[in-house]
């Protein structure tokens, strides 16, 4: 079993290229539900519907999230009613909240829901929550106050300052069903290139998780997302800073190095090497961003290659 | 102030009429809610829907309910998710119960949500839920078990036979705000051409209204829903039946005599003359059925020339 850390856009390319070099059925996608939101009444879960549309070839490749070829006229609707529309929620996109938020009232968990949705959408792979307990990423802004998490990555455009982040709910959250026998028995353990502050770290928070990947470090292996300074995607470089580090393959190597013994950074990174292995981690470089689907195999046989027992010669091939 | 007391689509029809004959700001419609319903964590509200959606001159024509016009790719995409779709949500449709239930997790009352959709759809009257509290219409069938209003209605296609009927919540409900004052101030209550046993019966549930109508009974004047010993659209003839009192304009003044001074019948059930009034109200024959504006119109006006103390000429003059 491989099992992998996933928060949204980048951990599904990376999970498109694994499915291209190992049978789905060995990978247990351990997905971020610190992002999920209620708007409208509905239940949504933006990494977990990410990753399921990725994989099923539907995602809208335009923005890499909602599905391909949707239309929003539900949206304009309500924009014509006055509702909140900041976060756009296609017509065929609803049809899984309204899924969702069903099963869930009639009693159904997250993980039950989550894997109907993935085996409706023709998902090989096993796709996991977090927890089904509640977990809501809040952040504290620079400016004062705090917000959720999708009012600051959509409705505030990430465009503001922030002072800190806490996971709501985590200390009573409880991991889903076969989160922690996955992390148990997978023979590596990979931290998709996801944001460590937003994506990963609320995994790393819900209870047992953390100190299981801690005491399988040697098996745990990290992809920056980060290279050359940036985040490819999203507020990580800004957020690292916000919050002291820096936005650099190290300061991601300094973030995760309790519970990730290798750190996959870009080519182009080769500066960065020795400050993350003065993080305490192995370094490999290779090719990371994910602009085709040969990139993306390539990264993950990379990846699988640094799985056990790091080894210097192998360090060296990929590199 | 003319208050009407309002299902869906019968009501909805009425309104149309009244609105061309009197100014809409001296209308009050006090809808049922007992329809209400939450679908895939939505809250929806039929028979307010219905009257607002006809109102503004959008209903789609061909139903009588939902919106001119609307697709329903949400709900094509939910079928194949495997999610039940027995109730149809078209995408306009849609944007109404995502607002309302947005309004409503976060406090706002029913009433405001819907004087907030009547305003946003154009319209002049007043339209007020008969309660701001959950009320549900549930019918018990004669082949054992209770269902929903709309599963009764819609999923079943009102096909099964019904025991009884109860209002689950109405003897804990408050009239909605402004409710009781409107019915104590009008100076006539019309009960529209709507199903009495689960649309009109709802409203006279919420504690206060029938007494208030009891008292007001010769200024409260109804319109039979029954036509020809038929129901125009719903299952009215049949629930009369099954209740233990039979499809006929008769039958629907034995049903309302204690709220309701005077009923209007239709032209062609001149044979139910003396059973309306062996059931103690004064009795209007004139033409009821819809079928256009100006027949709405005449309608209207026949119903408002019984307003106040019966007088024997106005009624030959209507009849």
């Amino acid at each position: 079993v491989i099992a992998v850390l996933c928060g949204g856009v980048g951990a599904a390319r990376f999970l498109s290229g694994l499915l291209d070099v190992v049978d789905a059925g060995d990978v247990v996608a351990i997905v971020n539900t610190g992002d999920d939101t209620e708007l409208h009444g509905l239940s949504i879960s933006p990494d977990l519907d990410t990753i399921t549309y990725t994989l099923s070839g539907r995602v809208n490749p335009a923005t890499g999230w909602g599905l391909a070829g949707d239309d929003f006229t539900t949206m304009d609707a309500l924009d014509a009613l006055g509702g909140a529309t900041w976060f756009r929620l296609g017509n065929l996109d609803l049809a899984t909240h309204l899924y969702r938020t069903g099963r869930l009232r009639a009693g159904a968990s997250l993980s039950e829901v989550t894997a109907d949705l993935a085996r409706a959408f023709g998902l090989g792979l096993r796709l996991l929550p977090m927890s089904d307990d509640p977990v809501r990423t809040v952040l504290e802004l620079a400016s004062g106050g705090e917000v959720s998490f999708q009012d600051y990555f959509v409705r505030l455009r990430h465009s503001v300052a922030v002072k800190s982040v806490r996971f709501a709910g985590a200390d009573a959250a409880r991991p889903g069903p076969g989160v922690l026998e996955a992390l148990g028995s997978a023979s590596i353990i990979v931290i998709a290139p996801s944001n460590p502050v937003v994506s990963i770290d609320p995994i790393l928070a819900v209870p047992g998780v953390r100190a299981l990947l801690a005491s399988r470090r040697r098996d745990v292996v990290g992809i920056s997302p980060i290279v050359a300074g940036a985040a490819l995607k999203g507020p990580a470089d800004r957020l690292l800073a916000e919050l002291g580090s820096e936005a650099s393959a190290a300061a991601v190597a300094r973030w995760l190095t309790d519970v990730c013994g290798t750190l996959v950074i870009d080519e182009a990174d080769a500066d960065q090497v020795a400050g993350v292995e003065s993080a305490g981690m192995e370094c490999v470089a290779t090719a990371t961003v994910m602009k085709d689907a040969e990139t993306a195999a390539g990264l993950a046989r990379t990846v699988l290659a640094c799985g056990g027992t790091p080894d210097p010669d192998r360090m060296q091939a990929a590199g």
